[in-house]
């Protein structure tokens, strides 16, 4: 078994309305709410070149998640039989990286205006990328 | 600023006969091979409820990129103007994890084959995940 470990760092934190983990909706299309990304000063450069309109895959660290829970019930929902949490959208999992497909809907300097995001007020975000596939 | 940090373990390993950085594609679809991922043995419960055929993302940590530039020129073509690495895909950017979506080919105990990934040999996996937009 390798024992490297890599350290990531936050490049920005979500300011949300949600701010109750439980009460937070598991996907964005199930009523979470607009978001702003604050980035962190020195990365604003890397920034430059994202527009209102893009679509972004936004990765977070769900630091509250629990990383030592390998199997779940889909969805915390105990009438789903158990299975590994690879093959499911849980926070729980060994590395608990979160991603988000959103909309860019405003900058303001350090501040980026995104789309649904199921994410909890405070949570760090690790990277910003284009989307994969295109709509 | 915010000082936080958190840890990466690796999941799984990619073993591939891309070998060669400089000569690996820049994207799955321009030449990638298939490849296997070699699982860490104390994760294998959380591959529960994989099957081949499935669609996966799989992330991965880019242990050779640069950290600390923030702009490139997109897909090092010097002819491009340069941008920011939050909206483009280089390797270089201040976490560098890979995106990559996959189909599973097989499973073999702690070995997974998948299709096309442009990712060398050696390079660590962080996390799998079902695909946003299932085709």
């Amino acid at each position: 078994m390798t024992d490297a470990r890599f350290e990531l760092r936050p490049i920005a934190i979500i300011e949300s309305p949600l701010t109750d983990l439980a009460a937070a909706p598991k996907q964005a299309h199930e009523g979470a709410p607009e978001a702003w990304l604050v980035f962190e000063p020195d990365v604003l450069e890397a920034m430059d070149g994202l527009r209102a309109g893009d679509e972004i895959v936004v990765l977070t660290w769900l630091d509250r998640a629990d990383r030592d829970i390998l199997r779940v019930h889909p969805r915390s929902d105990v009438t789903q039989p158990i299975r590994g949490v690879f093959s499911t959208r849980s926070p729980a999992r060994p590395n608990p990286i979160g991603l988000h497909e959103v909309q860019i809907l405003a900058i303001d300097g350090a501040r980026m205006r995104v789309s649904a995001i199921e994410a909890v007020d405070g949570t760090p975000v690790v990277d910003v990328k284009p989307v994969l596939h295109p709509v």
